[in-house]
């Protein structure tokens, strides 16, 4: 079997389980019989915008060259917010233009950007509420099927960006912030691993709430269960975890909150 | 790569991450290799065969044609109630007899029903409780790999209907209910848009609980954040809905609750 | 469409809709572009590595043969707990050796395993925190690929076993536990219909807490809504239902309690 399409992913703010995640699958497969399409994940808080994001730069950039990334975080639909087309490193995303690939395009350079304006491309019948399954998806499944971004619509000059919170770097300190918590309750911060290259981080010190760590581990295993630590995590960042254990739960921080470290 | 076979969807009272749902997919793996298996929901309430109904005729018709949709809530498991294949408008269900298909059996026409009773079809060992997974899986992966309906079993004559309960249309009134609540909590009535196709909508009065709406908006969109709007919704039905919130929350109402439109 | 690629199954803790499993999912076909990737579950509790092993052995066999499922649930990742690949039945199996697969090599014979210590398989840069994606994902698609499981490491001398509780026999008595809850409230033992095949269950009684129950029942279906019953369920094994209801919840009791049959 040779799979010349491409993957399609989808991330929403509909909640496991929804139907409505079936609708657009299903909108998919009218078009593209053959697509791979896949659950980025569908457990974004309703239009939380930032999660979004950060669930899409920690896990698009796992995926194969040229997969199409439908992101429908779309508090605005129905107003005159723009749909677009995204190149970002090697991945391509489709979503409102509301800052959700802002985080991506941090990450990688932005290649290409098209506005989604061509309604040959869509479902004959677009609701007022729904333009993933009408407007997105469809879209998707042409472009798997072979389009070019350019027959999607114009050029679109520049994406909504976000503020991210970027640490603050000073003689013997980093003051960073939490940006996301995980399902484990690790919490992971802005400070990227680049970051700390330079940074003697054995003999670090490293504070949140009222909780202060010694040194940044290899490992989660290697402390005993229960021991709060500071670690390189999966995505490069800075994360304070409890082994077999919630950070969240036992700091009571949540995103936002600050870290600093001192050496 | 060509699928010349067809998707097959579940619909089940599971739960998202239920392992009964990844032996229903190794059940028609083990028959039918190269099938597409979807998930169209597991969310289902336990035992709800309304919200199974309603969920699956939002999603089902979203799907291509020929698209074999399994649809396990099941409280009757075990006893005399009948396993049935339907042919209802240009998608194929197999689900228990049970009211489960009567909302999808309104909405488009049923073409051909047959009671399954061919146990070639089935796993050979049928256990007391798991008949999603030992008849109606098995079953679905025949017909994906090409058997007719006729040879699973002899014709239904009729299926089990549910009372659906219908809009009231008096003079300048129309009296209807909710009968869905989404993962937003848009609260979504049993009002269709054919139904307001004649009706003056922008001078409208809805009310529903202590709540009242002038007009029924075009999105959500246009509206300031936190203003409850009547509107469109992409099934074709009236919504209320706050924008960017929960009108679940915020009206205090659930399924059956009353909605009145005046003009 | 000829799928030659065996399916390959995801078991984690990682909570449905993480984008974790995206991660992964997007490791495995930057590898393997063509490979069926399914969820088995992701709703294990975090670390619970004896509910993972019951989710695997009742889903895992349902599976067509060769199938490969990957399982993290991986409390010691980063410590020096291997990573093993296993042949057990008809499937393969990529996890931790922390006691996962114990319960499956109960069921079926192992007939290899070996230990994954060969990096030209994982990916290139392996985190502290991540195996799930770094190198069991990665090791399951090149198995997918074709290659040996010899390749992946040398033979794994002994798994981890855990010791999981065995009915006592006794005449006229067999004392159990409940070993797994199910979605639905259902209480399933570690009693299996092997062990009733001699017993005259229509004169039993079984007793869990304050609970007692006469006979095993042929379906949950012929008692009327409500009804307590004893049944064998569809992993083989004696489960105590309430008729479209939570068993779990109406005796208050959970993993661990005990079950008595006596006759």
């Amino acid at each position: 079997m040779t799979h010349t399409m491409p993957i399609i992913t989808l991330t929403t703010d509909f909640g496991s389980g929804s139907p409505y995640v079936a609708a657009m699958k299903g909108a998919i497969w009218s078009l593209a019989t053959d697509a791979n399409v896949v659950d980025l994940t569908h457990a974004i808080s309703p239009q939380d915008l930032r999660q979004a994001a950060i669930a899409l730069v920690d896990a698009a950039f796992c995926f194969p060259p040229q997969t199409i990334h439908v992101v429908v975080v779309d508090p605005g639909v129905g107003t005159e917010r723009r749909i677009v087309y995204a190149a970002i490193g090697t991945q391509r995303f489709i979503a409102p233009d509301n800052g959700l690939l802002s985080l991506a395009a941090q990450r990688c350079p932005l290649t290409a950007a098209h506005v989604l304006a061509a309604p040959q491309y869509w479902r004959a019948d677009v609701s007022a509420t729904f333009h993933g399954r009408d407007i997105m998806a469809p879209a998707a499944a042409h472009l798997a099927l072979g389009i070019t971004p350019a027959q999607l619509g114009p050029p679109a000059e520049e994406l909504v960006q976000f503020d991210w919170p970027e640490p603050v770097v000073a003689p013997g300190r980093i003051t960073g912030s939490i940006w996301n918590v995980d399902s484990f309750g690790n919490l992971i911060t802005n400070i990227s691993r680049e970051l700390l290259a330079d940074l003697p981080t054995s003999g670090a010190t490293i504070t949140c709430s009222s909780a202060e760590i010694r040194g940044i581990a290899g490992t989660y295993g290697n402390a005993p269960r229960g021991t709060l630590v500071a670690i390189i995590g999966s995505g490069n960042r800075l994360e304070l975890a409890i082994v077999n254990g919630s950070a969240a739960a036992a700091l009571g921080v949540d995103m936002g909150a600050e870290v600093v470290i001192r050496w």
